[in-house]
């Protein structure tokens, strides 16, 4: 079973997908992004799509936001360390979510600017079409849908979200049962991409539910399991391991760490990624001028299609590790062939 | 293995596919084509789309005919048995091929109405865009591309066919490697089609090439194999098999005739069958007034995307036949569900 299951990772590289991600001008016409991108489940980032948003020349200035929503509560993310929604413990894993406040937008704005990792970091953001209710006063700031995609999907989108973070706010590792269009508004997010095939590769895993509680009067942090207990499949491969954990790291995840490489790409303010439905995506941010990094994505319905049908027979076999070798040799190869956009 | 690639059947099926196949009334637009269809590799037919070709009231009249093509040579496909492009033999199987003559249209036409099965059966076809060079006279009664579909694949056909022939002529389950679009003129033509899915209830396994030669004086049929032996893949599945070999053939091929039915549809004149890449077609016939049956196809260049990489995948499996009790009490589902629009 490993090797075919690496021939898979190898040929939708070699036939579809390349080193890169395609790179588009401006936006395509909706037969073009069915055709080129939806259709064969293939990214593509595209520029000079939302140059006419007010948003991109307001939103980097905290005043003008903290002014037009000076009255409008918002949910604030808070954990720790900057991994909400991850695999986390040191020996007991769980998947954590953030402790969640409603406060002011000024306060919250504030506490994303001030976080510190380690002690507390803030994330501004809810994936409920908060763009289109928390955040309803600014919502002219920018489109309300994407209208090539819209025409594309035959639908408008199901859900817009808001993020609004910084540098400490990581996302791990996961997929969305939605077709994303992911426009960067300041700073630029940078994105690990693994197509669905690739499912093996993330060793997804069950794990009980948590829930970080955060307590204002002793600044403390609580992490504590559900209950009833409740069980969430997620990856727990960290691909930006710390140096002294790197080792240990890829001795438990070599077919992360041996086989091809993740696609890169980094989404600059002005710029959308379309990431496909059911690709896996890591997502960090490197702030803009305001001291933060905002974007709004649009989720669209997925079809549940023979793409789909496919992905979950090939998440149904199990992979035999048996066969390290190959993936080691063909390793090299993949190196001496493109180190180029790629991690 | 066996359970999981079940699954993916029934999944298809039950996600996507439904048990009968979509007809639609008019022309998609491009982009409602490519949505609901090319990228979910699903097929339709769709009525009122050659309304216009004068070939729909011109080409059921053989004088007509006859008279445009009098001074065209064509390439005549005789078999004694209508089976050209099948597995073949009674004991040593091999992949016949029709013997192939040039010859005057209206002689090959005679031809075709002149068929006996057992004896000799005539097939005018010849998969090389014979449409547009052997029968370029009679080219302006259609028209030279599908205008939607080429808005929708982005190219005009790579090929475009005409077929004309009588119910003595069969085509057995295979698969193309282009998107298709199979515009019926004269008569109907009766698909049963299986989605790529479905790859191992054909049984393809190589057979070695072998050509009818036919000798007009003793009138008698030749079937050579090809020196230097060629291999070719294909599937020796009947559909539908003789009474007294049915039992002999349930036994052979389970897969096929315990699992769930083939869709079935019928393409009547005037209507055009969108039929993916990649998935499984047999094809009967029955003529029109003119004593034959007429089609033409429009084969576009089609994507190795993703799709084709988990085909490939799927097909490097192998199944192993251990769980048949599993299939049998599927179909008794089966057929309480629905026996409407299938076999």
């Amino acid at each position: 079973m490993a090797k075919e299951i690496q021939n898979l990772w190898r040929e939708v590289r070699e036939l579809s997908l390349g080193t890169k991600i395609d790179r588009l001008d401006s936006p395509p016409s909706p037969v073009k992004f069915l055709r080129d991108y939806v259709s064969q489940s293939k990214p593509c980032v595209i520029s000079n799509a939302i140059s006419h948003w007010p948003a991109l020349k307001l939103w980097s200035d905290p005043a003008y936001l903290s002014g037009a929503l000076s009255n409008d509560v918002v949910s604030l993310h808070l954990t720790p360390n900057g991994c909400a929604d991850a695999v986390t413990g040191d020996k007991d894993l769980c998947f954590a979510s953030a402790h969640v406040e409603k406060v002011l937008f000024p306060e919250a704005l504030k506490a994303v600017q001030s976080s510190c990792k380690g002690l507390k970091v803030g994330y501004l953001q809810q994936q409920n079409d908060c763009f289109r209710t928390e955040y309803s006063t600014v919502a002219l700031d920018c489109d309300g849908e994407i209208a090539w995609a819209t025409e594309a999907f035959g639908c408008s989108p199901e859900a817009v979200n808001l993020w609004i973070g910084t540098d400490d706010s990581v996302t791990s590792f996961h997929k969305d049962h939605y077709e994303n269009l992911y426009a960067v508004v300041s700073g630029e997010k940078h994105f690990l991409l693994l197509p669905p095939t690739d499912v093996h590769r993330l060793y997804i895993e069950q794990y009980p539910a948590a829930n970080y509680s955060y307590h204002r009067d002793t600044e403390v942090f609580k992490l504590e399991i559900e209950e009833p207990v409740r069980h969430v499949p997620w990856s727990s491969v960290d691909p930006y391991p710390s140096p002294e954990n790197e080792a240990s790291e890829r001795l438990k995840y070599p077919l992360f760490f041996n086989g091809p490489k993740p696609f890169h790409c980094t989404v600059k303010a002005g710029e959308i990624l379309y990431l496909p439905s059911m690709w896996f995506h890591h997502v960090s941010q490197t702030p803009g001028n305001g001291g933060y990094t905002i974007a709004v994505n649009y989720w669209y319905d997925m079809q549940f299609d023979i793409k789909y049908a496919y992905f979950n027979f090939l998440q149904s076999l199990s992979y035999k590790s048996s066969l390290l070798n190959p993936i080691l040799s063909w390793r090299e190869d993949e190196d001496r062939e493109s180190s180029d956009g790629e991690v």
